[in-house]
């Protein structure tokens, strides 16, 4: 009760700029990864290659060992994606695991301050690393499988035709990344302007300052040409609206104000 | 006149996985780019760390020497962002430039399939090898001020307090990256199922299948407490429509279907 479990500071995931915005807990970190459609994975493809490599993955936390813990429990971080076979090799080849750094990454707002210096934005990001490791236990791998099926949509794995036969569950691959520290930035509030430029009649006169709010929209639904259910159901129209909802109230709480949703265009 | 220029595949960044969906044409790579509000830029910290390290950054592609260049031609790509004193004493302390990856990606529908193995995104996704430096030259990091300004909302450099004072030109710190390679994967239409399932009545029958387009909207303009301007700006208010349009129709339409605006929700 009232205990707050943070990742470890290192030298590696320390943020030094701006350190105010800077977070250490898990749960808010994990909560930044899991509501992220697409995390930026990085690794090193040998030692022949001087560049690193990034893939977008589809991704979620979560622990097969305890799969009641909550967000801000320790989790492990269960990814599938396009998954190229260099990357599959290398995890499948290395003894402790292939040291991988997730990112994840949402703008919420753009701030137009008085300056370009001081333009910026409000944001989310979190930043995970890790060792990462292909999962061949066949229930761990479908609890990952179902996991990450309902973040794209709750619900969605027991709404459709499961479980996996033989052929998908070989064809799918997934990565059980061992988390070994963490951080997230958050950015958030109003346009911050130096008294230079505040005190100057001509600047402020004429440069228009304040947030743009900016969030993920779902569209309608749209029908296959093959789909043969008539209505769209339930879970998924409500996950439309209810998710629309929430992501432009969190873009416009950021900044601070609570507009009426008629003054919403 | 009707020559592509594509960027040379090799074993970094030639697309193994849906090779279909590969893109190596600079024109579309470079969109892709400059049309993403955070870039995830990749690279690694030095030997004694096993994780390479991932930047969630702002960037644009532009040429200084040639600032009549198309999007289709060869660009550097400019970053400025949360650069921690890491990744440019990194640059600054390389002879030939620091290798970095850059990542760019957009989700523009979620493919709602019979089985969750055939669901997926529809998305634009794009990355770029290259060698990164810091740039020195004043005038070379005023274009590049003002190209990624402008990259936020399109005029705005020419509408804030410019040009930069020393201080500001100081404090701020630009990476010009020569690229040596790149590709990008595009993925749109609709759901795609295998014959085992579409011809099982059982599951069509129970099973919505779909897409629900997604995209990045922007709310209405908040001005800050201290804005002297009374009316938003036009050049902001039509950005901000034209965005909401532009991105509304470009996830419908890889969806292949074009709603008419009253069936919006």
């Amino acid at each position: 009760m009232g205990r707050t479990l943070v990742y470890p500071k290192g030298s590696s995931n320390t943020v030094n700029r701006y350190k105010h915005r800077a977070t250490y807990d898990l749960g808010a970190i994990h909560s930044i990864v899991n509501s992220t459609q697409v995390l930026h994975v990085s690794f090193n493809p040998g030692p022949s290659d001087p560049f690193p490599a990034i893939l977008p993955m589809i991704g979620q936390m979560g622990s097969f060992e305890y799969p009641s813990a909550g967000i801000n429990e320790p989790l492990d971080c269960y990814l599938h994606g396009y998954v190229s076979s260099r990357v599959m090799n290398l995890a499948r080849d290395s003894e402790n695991g292939l040291p991988l750094c997730i990112a994840a990454s949402k703008v919420d707002g753009l701030i137009l301050s008085l300056t370009p210096n001081s333009h910026s934005y409000n944001y989310r990001s979190a930043i995970l690393h890790g060792w990462a490791k292909v999962v061949t236990d066949e229930q761990e791998k479908l609890y990952a499988m179902k996991l990450i099926t309902n973040s794209v949509v709750p619900d969605r794995w027991d709404h459709t035709r499961v479980p996996p036969d033989r052929a998908e569950m070989s064809s799918t691959v997934i990565l059980k990344v061992k988390i070994v520290d963490g951080s997230g930035k958050i950015r958030d509030g109003g346009v911050s302007d130096e008294r230079k430029d505040t005190g100057n009649e001509e600047v402020t006169g004429s440069v228009w300052t304040g947030v743009v709010p900016v969030w993920e929209t779902f569209g309608r639904p749209v029908p296959s040409p093959e789909n043969k259910v008539t209505d769209v159901p339930e879970y998924l129209t409500s996950y439309v609206s209810s998710k629309n909802d929430e992501n432009r109230v969190h873009a416009e709480g950021a900044v601070g104000v609570q507009l009426p949703p008629e003054e919403q265009h």
